[in-house]
């Protein structure tokens, strides 16, 4: 790669391959086994530069074209982390991590630890204790392991096992659910040595000690499959829907598959090994709305009090998925007067991406619509995590999970998320950040004889901190231009952050749950931004306790106050969903969806969507569905019957 | 009507005949204007004698079929109400109204003194007075009178009125966009007179009493349409999304076209004057869900601080929609040790009800799932209500508005909902009403040593009352069987309501506004289930100022402390939008899109969608944009591709 590149392009496959060789040739004695390949991106200045100039037809200065790199040495402890200049093939930067710093792990470190961990001699005394039916199959799952201490340590793993299904058509089937058998220990694993140093016995009762004897075997339950083909009969009465675009799609995608165009939006979509898709450089019809939209983090804390790949590039195609949706009317008014009615019918366009996270899916979605809004959607589904239950103890009252088949109990937890919003509106360097509330005003003979008044209110956010909703005053966080105002209402133009007021983390704030997700004790964060700060849990999440130098993270970077001025706020949402499951979520999960929108404010001078084309039967083809009473009616378009 | 008829069948065109004649012989020498001929529904213990009779296919006790009536005698005052036993034709009840008591008002009242009002010598006087251009059209547009005192008073209208559009062409269109043109003035009309009694001068600026003086003449401002004929372009590139069911829909409609029978759920569909649809004996695989379910009330308050249809029946054809829609992913794994996905989609059944009121429009849709679940939809668009205002003081900055266009001011207002919910989990006479909440707790060493524990706790609710939501809590409203237990968790069987917290009545408790919203001040209200106590506004909101005897509503009823006991419970959940008007919403307003839910809980002893049949290929027929780099790859239904 000698030419430059445009600042926003994706990692390309050649770059992973040369700065693999950069960092083997510095350690030709070492076998390099590499964590991470990524883009290094750009400093903000350097990018707004080049974007600026780029739209202006000005001359291009190209911003260094500079990769991440972490490693390590097979079979040693130490992390790397190394910043590469690719053209130069010059290291910019190379450090060790200090001890008890992790960097994170991939499928090609886990998956055969999680494989040989089975004959692990720890690991077998247990499974032979268990007197395990015959035929029947250990399958072990692999995580991350959480630390709860302030002592750094090594890199380790916490493996869960299961059985298999115990009937011999569900055992063969591919979606057999193994879940459905949680056994009752773990293992704790070094990832160097890559064997067991502990084997904790799971809690399976009420006290926080319940674990089983060296004598306790396995409890027998039932299976509890999700498969289509395994279920005892299948619905037969829902009739195809099909949704057809007989002239293609709205949208287009160019330079190098990364720029999308779709009804005046434009972005730069990329995609990275630790945030997923990230929208850059989002504009409408011209206008800057947002520099990045990102999901940066999120966490998974359970309420349960009781303790217990060296590499070429890969192409993962189909990670993201782009589609449209039509979301019914978009606008209708009827005149009364003479039954006419003009409607359209809403679109988007849905940016989605599922990540399998072993049991569980998160379908994560940014969608832009015809009426200018931004929404981020998630849609949590998959397998709940369970745990083993001893099926001698009532546990049915339990007040932190309930039993969703005999000896598997579901705990209650929360899945926490926190968008990462560094916005343009209307201009890189001019956005500011403030909430509106909605106010009642007493009932008085000077403002308000009648007392049917409140009041809108805006408070501006002139520093870093936090921010929790109130619905009682209808609190809203705004991101406004500081230079443009609305041609028609006077007021500057932005776009409000509706985000659901849902509940903050619940683990107590000396406990490693809280001090590690350090994003998720509040609605909101407002930072000033750094090219450095990304990632709201800190740099390192892996085993870390939060708050260290090395774990430094939103919260930590919230509370410098520093001041924000105009251009150099980032807005961080947190939202999500306490989830105290439901036996409706076993087997498996239907979809639970919630929604953040980013809405215009005063970004337009009028409905954005009103040039957008009358809903027509030409179009729509829609038809009544004939009964005996009634004959087919040929109308308008859903909602547009000609009276 | 001699044969005895079902609990819950619709009003029939023969019973409105019927009932007319009924009442016209009692008074042969008056003219008699009808307003209202609705079914009066049986008692609720009488149609649950009926209904479980039905279902164990004993002999039937048909409850007396009652219809209720209310009416006026032409150019007299008094207003009437009268209960009839239909088959019988007898007057169960007859009564005047009190004084300052009003029934409601149809079309055929109201749209003669609309067109009338225009040549009120009153009306006349102010026409004359703004010295309108040539060729204008004024268009008046009447309202109910909202009174401000404590007086009983005469009937009264308020009536508005606007110029039609400044352009010839969109003078001749039919949805020329009048709105956009506020008068100065408005006119209270008296019901029986036709006649203005009072002019009211409309204020113009931020002083309460800035209304035009004598000399005053209009101030001219430009046209904004929302017509799609109107617009100066309409965009190209919105290619069409067509959604076809070529196997027809997967619903069946019987016994006279009112019960809807889908994906297992069964219900009476049934439509009259005040509630629009409302859904009875509403189960699902023959387990009782929900007695009764409607919208109950509403009201819009607007914060601007500032003063001021003889009958034979007719036919309303396609006045509910029912319709289908995917919902995309409805649970989906995917095995990641051998790349196995399993998907369905989900499935909505949509009863959609389209309410045109004057310048507003809302969807209203009573939504059922594939897992189990049922929805309340708001969908908010048409025109916002505006007021003129003057041109020559600057008004950008007012508190309670905006300016939408030169010349005119968008109030700030709420939409305010009320569900009535009345349920029969699993049994017409067992359901008992909870809340639940997620509370953490602190970290001790005896029961949560990690910091990391949370408790669900839930709060029987053995008396009336209200509730208001607390996210903090995450608290949720849950109906539960007082009989039944889940067989796998031991849980009662029960339902959450899931309301968004959203801001209820601004208004002063003093005020009108907030007197005769009797149920808009919680988000909760529980009740002691009584037939007769059907509207939270009380049964008489016509110039209502709430809390007198004859207006009596939630807020009264709740207060009476009734203990609660298994199946005497009715829910009401109160919900909206606290609209601050952005010029985004205008001339007319992208929809804004609100949701309730009502899921399962502990009412299935696993997800009721797992026999959904699996997402494919063969039924979707996806397909995969061409690009230049990629070839079409057939894939087994969105999300299931082949690895």
């Amino acid at each position: 790669m000698d030419h430059p590149v445009h600042p926003l392009l994706t990692l390309q496959p050649s770059e992973v391959r040369r700065a693999s060789q950069i960092i083997k040739k510095q350690f030709p004695n070492q076998q390099v086994s590499f964590r991470t390949i990524a883009v290094k991106e750009p400093p903000k200045k350097e990018v707004i530069e080049f974007l600026e100039a780029e739209k202006t037809r000005q001359p291009l200065r190209y911003p260094a074209r500079r990769l991440y790199v972490s490693y390590q040495f097979r079979g040693k402890p130490e992390e790397f982390e190394d910043i590469l200049e690719i053209n130069s093939g010059t290291i910019v930067c190379h450090r060790q991590l200090p001890h008890g710093v992790h960097i994170s792990s991939s499928q090609e470190d886990m998956l055969p630890i999680q494989n040989q961990i089975l004959d692990d001699p720890l690991v077998r005394r247990e499974i032979v204790r268990l007197k395990l039916p015959r035929n029947s199959k250990v399958i072990s799952e692999i995580w991350p392991y959480g630390k709860d201490n302030d002592r750094p340590e090594p890199k380790r793993y916490q493996v869960w096992f299961y059985l298999n299904s115990i009937d011999p058509e569900a055992q063969r089937h591919p979606s057999s659910n193994f879940f459905a058998h949680p056994l009752d220990f773990s293992a704790v694993v070094d990832h160097v040595t890559k064997k067991a140093i502990r084997i904790d016995r799971l809690p399976l009762g009420r006290e926080l000690d319940s674990i089983s004897g060296d004598n306790d075997s396995w409890q027998p339950n039932p299976d509890a499959e999700y498969a289509t083909d395994l279920q005892p009969s299948i619905r037969r009465d829902v009739k195809p829907i099909r949704i057809q675009q007989p002239e293609g799609v709205s949208f287009r995608v160019e330079s190098n598959d990364q720029v999308v165009h779709w009804q005046k939006w434009r972005f730069h979509l990329d995609f990275n090994w630790r945030e997923g898709a990230v929208l850059r450089d989002v504009s409408y019809d011209g206008r800057p709305v947002f520099y990045r939209l990102s999901l940066a983090e999120m966490t998974v804390p359970y309420g349960d009090p009781r303790s217990p790949f060296h590499r070429e590039p890969v192409i993962k195609k189909n990670c993201i998925c782009l589609h449209e949706v039509d979301t019914g009317i978009g606008w209708k008014h009827t005149n009364y007067r003479n039954g006419r009615a003009e409607v359209t019918r809403g679109r988007e366009l849905v940016i989605q991406t599922i990540m399998t996270i072993a049991n569980y899916e998160y379908i994560l979605c940014w969608i832009f619509d015809t009426a200018g809004a931004i929404h981020y959607e998630v849609r949590a589904t998959g397998i709940m995590s369970v745990v083993p239950a001893d099926q001698r103890e009532d546990l049915t009252k339990l007040d932190y999970g309930i039993i969703v088949s005999p000896g598997v109990m579901a705990p209650a937890h929360q899945h926490l998320f926190c968008l990462r919003l560094d916005p343009a509106i209307d201009g890189y360097a001019s956005s500011i950040v403030k909430y509106e509330e909605t106010i009642p005003e007493p009932m008085n003979s000077q403002t308000n004889p009648y007392g049917v008044m409140f009041r809108v209110k805006e408070t501006p956010i002139t520093e870093s901190g936090h921010l929790d909703l109130n619905p009682a005053t209808n609190r809203i966080v705004k991101i406004v231009s500081n230079d443009h105002r609305n041609r028609v209402t006077e007021h500057q133009t932005g776009y409000k952050v509706l985000v659901p007021p849902t509940q903050t983390i619940l683990a107590d704030p000396k406990s490693t749950h809280f001090r590690r997700a350090a994003f998720a004790d509040h609605q909101f964060y407002f930072t000033k931004q750094d090219d450095n700060e990304l990632y709201p849990a800190g740099e390192f999440p892996w085993q870390s306790i939060g708050g260290l130098k090395e774990d430094t993270g939103l919260r930590q970077w919230a509370a410098r106050k520093d001041p924000l001025r105009p251009g150099n706020g980032v807005v961080w949402a947190i939202f999500g969903l306490t989830h105290n499951p439901r036996p409706e979520d076993w087997p498996v999960m239907p979809c639970e969806v919630f929604r953040v929108a980013i809405k215009p404010s005063h970004f337009f001078e009028k409905n954005p969507a009103l040039d957008m084309p009358a809903s027509e039967q030409l179009v729509n083809q829609s038809t009544l569905v004939k009964s005996e009473k009634h004959n087919a009616l040929t109308f308008d378009g859903c909602c547009r019957a000609k009276l």
